[in-house]
């Protein structure tokens, strides 16, 4: 496995840090959540002044072998069809980025039928990057995923993406996803890495009736009793993970090492970074959680994590949209830190 | 009392509205609160395409006489003080304006000493409006805050404010209030108008301990019995408001005849909303939540009136801090209405 080098983000400061909010005009607590995401935010970077530069979302787009036990309610298709989207400009995460100044790198990390043929201008602002392992995973209902192979490669395509997109001087990234079936891959990760039934972890993802809810879970269940065989963390991400979760993972672990702020999005995303804890826990001090998804299996991750997300929208969107919807809310924790007045500079009582 | 001409927005566009969400390129509904937010803005502005146009945070100030029943943590000189620092651009609500380009006026309602003798440039994109109703309420423990007179000025010249702030092309208000003392007349108006427990209504507001939040209660309560003629809505929001709340009563409603998208801050800004509903219930068809405040009240203000916040960051500031905050995501429900694609334009399988 590639190794990773991630500081334990020094506490050090922390006394200082919460003297500076604790001055501000404002009383003691009163932004709430503002001022704990400053101080990590403070502690990440190693200053009392923290600055969020070039900020970037990364969607990692792969398809996914489980796709075809009809365990969701769009077509394998669809993921090719939502890249050329996004690379047109017109998903809600473009809309989204474009909004709030946050630059959008799409990848193909594993989507089938991938996109040389397609020559039209990529949308202003959003970069495309084609690293597929292969055009989609195997059916973990019959096979593992991926090799051990092929998952290493796709940890080390997605930190090598995530180097590049640093050199931007980026030292904020949010992750996004899309991958038709990659709600049951979520699933099976969340249930293998936490030990939470899996019924806790299977969802309606896109939208299943309780049909198709059932079928899922009872495809998923079979699944599970398929494979005893992976044991370690890259065995079962291997088994059950996705090319653009794997990519995730490695790009979330890449992110911490450069000591960067990294927006955690939804059920996917997080099952990426249930992952990425179990190689170095010590990457949740890097991560802020943007958005509590609707979908069923999050909450629970999120409690797993002992976390507590920015937003609750009830959205199950993916794409890496509830980062950007968070990131203006984010950016205002920096921006109270370093521009509001204290009771002295202000003149006011205490 | 003034009158007010509050239309129902017309529900006939909603099935079109949502016809147009539906076909937008995302599963049914995984945009969550932000299509509802869309939906409730498209039925204001009775369009399919709505703009949000010159956002304006307006932030109400006034003194309060029960603040010298030593109901709060900060002494009273306080709320004069932080309208310099609005003026001078140094506290939370003028960061958070300025990043996310939302104008911001300041308005004396009834602050003790006034700004007559301060000359100092007030900071760019901030307008002050003075119109003071007195210099801070009467002492409620004692006496009625205001004559049913004031009571009735206070609604018109809040009303003023909105019509003059709503000639810069403003489509979309937000209320701050500062006061300090005000959390204790917020708690009497939401006890006398739900009929909740005043226990469930009084809170810490700006940092009580336990024995201050005691001395809080015991002070109300005995306020309550004080003024059993206290009847008509009026009666009740001139015994027991604020110069500045009740301002913000007058701006609430006129914003609503103005058909402009009303953004609601926390415990003190919902307080003025329960009064403008008891006037005109249709109010609250203009009303977006920004955020539920830590106050302990909010949380029931809100079930009180059916209605699910944007944010919860466990703030607890006032100021139109939450409104501000929550903007962003507002603005988003407009732009992934108006600039998303739908399926059929991205050739997106369904």
């Amino acid at each position: 496995m590639i190794q990773f080098d991630i500081p334990n983000p020094d506490g050090q400061l922390n006394a200082d840090i919460w003297q500076k909010i604790n001055h501000k005009t404002k009383p003691v607590g009163a932004l709430g959540m503002l001022e704990n995401i400053a101080a990590q935010i403070c502690r990440i970077q190693q200053t009392l002044s923290p600055r969020l530069l070039a900020p970037n979302i990364i969607v990692f787009a792969a398809d996914h072998g489980i796709a075809n036990e009809g365990v969701s309610q769009y077509p394998p298709e669809v993921t090719r069809q939502m890249v050329l989207n996004f690379r047109a400009g017109g998903a809600a995460i473009n809309v989204f980025c474009r909004q709030n100044g946050i630059a959008l790198t799409i990848v193909d990390a594993g989507v089938k039928g991938g996109f040389d043929d397609w020559k039209d201008t990529v949308f202003p602002g959003t970069a495309f990057v084609s690293q597929s392992i292969a055009p989609g995973t195997k059916n973990f209902a019959h096979e593992p995923a991926m090799s051990l192979d092929e998952c290493e490669t796709a940890v080390k395509k997605g930190a090598e993406t995530m180097r590049k997109v640093s050199q931007t001087g980026c030292n904020v990234a949010g992750f996004g996803e899309m991958g038709i079936g990659n709600t049951s891959s979520a699933a099976m990760l969340m249930h293998k890495f936490t030990g939470i039934a899996l019924h806790d972890c299977v969802g309606k993802g896109t939208g299943l009736d309780e049909s198709g809810l059932a079928r899922k879970l009872g495809v998923l269940q079979k699944a599970a009793e398929k494979h005893p065989s992976a044991q370690t963390p890259m065995e079962i991400l291997a088994t059950f993970g996705g090319f653009e979760i794997v990519q995730i993972c490695g790009a979330m672990l890449q992110a911490a090492q450069n000591r960067m702020v990294v927006l955690v999005d939804g059920f996917i995303a997080t099952a990426a970074l249930l992952a990425a804890c179990k190689f170095y826990p010590q990457v949740l001090d890097y991560c802020i959680f943007c958005h509590q998804s609707d979908e069923n299996g999050h909450r629970r991750m999120l409690e797993f994590l002992q976390v507590r997300p920015v937003l609750n929208l009830n959205m199950r969107l993916g794409e890496g949209t509830g980062c950007a919807l968070a990131y203006p809310i984010i950016q205002a924790s920096v921006n109270f830190m370093n521009n509001m007045a204290s009771f002295e500079s202000a003149g006011v009582s205490r």
